[in-house]
């Protein structure tokens, strides 16, 4: 394998590696926060990568932005106010909007560089950037929901990199209970969990920390990610209610398109494994 | 990356590859029919490789082996006789013997040095394989299906290695023909059918030979698989009769242990992604 026509990203502690076949580097750059890669690749379109991780693909990365978007808020019952920590390349944002409900969609990510190399390498992803109900900040997500006030926001979406670096606060359990002060009183937050496979300590204390804030409810779901470690990822939504119930039939009718998602799939993504099952008490 | 501390399996019309990290390589041999590698890993346990690709794992062969087996077996009203094509690491017949209905599971892999091989480095996966209902035969699956008296068997697993090489043959019509002539009135063959995201086309292909072979009703399910292309894999039912219904409720009530089928993932593994129901008009 000549390591010139390859990305590749190695995992150690999972002891894994996976890597893309590249026609060319498009882009480089030390932002202030993370160094920032962009690759075209042979088969999997552009590739954006930051500190040394693959973030996102044009081919592939309608499985995490579909799954961490449409499930939670076919779950709220009426979600008008969202907020997005982090997703920085655009593309949870553009999800978001496709619902009618939604009256105002704030993307949080400290790092403006990601959102515009975003603009550049991935402009599908930033289609609803101009949308009048969407708002992009660029200042650290963690301070924004500590310092907002009560019942400010319906949905969190936290759309972050792994918990090491400068995500590693919003996997915490202050994270959390700053989340759950803010959120109306049926609000909730969903978090990329990592792999089930690889991770499942971390899932594990993630969902404890959530629990430990003051969540009552909460739910891991789970999708394909060809792109991160083990090809298989997780979410997880923390509920302030536990009355949360997917509204399948909007699902159902829902007025746009999407690649993976569907309402089938909704129901599919919530199936617990047997040794998840085990591990949680669930 | 220094490639004598990793195995990695390049995907050349997919672009991709996958590694995993290595202790040591434990063995090597060309078969009659392969070139057969096993390897100890750093964090799966032990790998075995088959003309360069992946095939199993210590660590996350349950994947497979569970989904390859459980779904079908549990969809067939009473299956008491079963085939493998291939699978001869044993794992898919100890998940199929665990079903109390069997009374006779037959293993027919072309090379008996995958089996030998098994027995060695993958003592967990043979422990079934003295069960008196198991019978393991070394010879041509398709010929044995070619060959076989009409109402012979109740369900066929194909559990092959990829549509190149030996394995061929076990994805043409004329062989899904052989295989509806001897499976009982009710009878299912189901296949492994590759990623649904590197290999839309293959699957449809293998649909499209299913049906024109006779079979009413087809299913395809997904699971993941970290060591296989995307780390998301699919296999196809396709049954005689367009009557089968999951067992839900026997399925529920499993006696014997597994780790990541249960009746939930039974369920959400037939949910039918957007892109797929648009590909196969579902």
């Amino acid at each position: 394998m000549n390591p010139s026509e390859w990305f590749t990203e190695q995992v150690p502690a999972a002891g894994t590696a996976f890597s893309l076949k590249i026609k060319q580097k498009l882009h480089e750059e030390q932002s202030e926060f993370q160094f920032l890669e962009i690759y075209e690749t042979e088969t999997f379109g552009n590739l954006m990568v930051i500190d040394g991780c693959t973030m996102v693909s044009t081919r592939d990365n309608f499985f995490y932005h579909e799954m961490m978007t449409h499930p939670v808020l076919y779950t709220h019952p009426n979600p008008k106010r969202v907020w997005i920590i982090g997703g920085g390349d655009c593309g949870a944002l553009k999800e978001v909007l496709k619902h009618d409900s939604i009256e105002q969609a704030i993307q949080i990510d400290i790092d403006e560089r990601v959102t515009r190399l975003s603009e550049i390498y991935f402009p599908e992803l930033c289609e609803a950037n101009n949308d009048p109900r969407a708002e992009l900040k660029f200042i650290d997500g963690i301070k924004w929901v500590k310092d907002a006030a009560p019942n400010s926001v319906d949905i969190i979406i936290v759309d972050s990199t792994d918990p090491i670096g400068p995500a590693e606060g919003l996997f915490s359990a202050q994270f959390y209970r700053d989340c759950f002060n803010c959120l109306s009183e049926d609000g909730m937050v969903v978090q990329q969990s990592e792999s089930a496979l690889l991770h499942l300590k971390l899932l594990g204390e993630m969902r404890d920390a959530m629990s430990s804030a003051g969540f009552s409810h909460l739910q891991t779901l789970f999708f394909p990610q060809c792109l991160y470690p083990s090809g298989w990822w997780s979410a997880t939504i923390a509920s302030k209610s536990a009355l949360a119930n997917f509204r399948e039939q909007d699902a159902n009718n829902k007025p746009f398109e999407t690649v993976f998602y569907n309402a089938d799939i909704h129901k599919a993504a919530f199936a617990q494994p047997e040794f998840v099952k085990k591990a949680f008490g669930l």
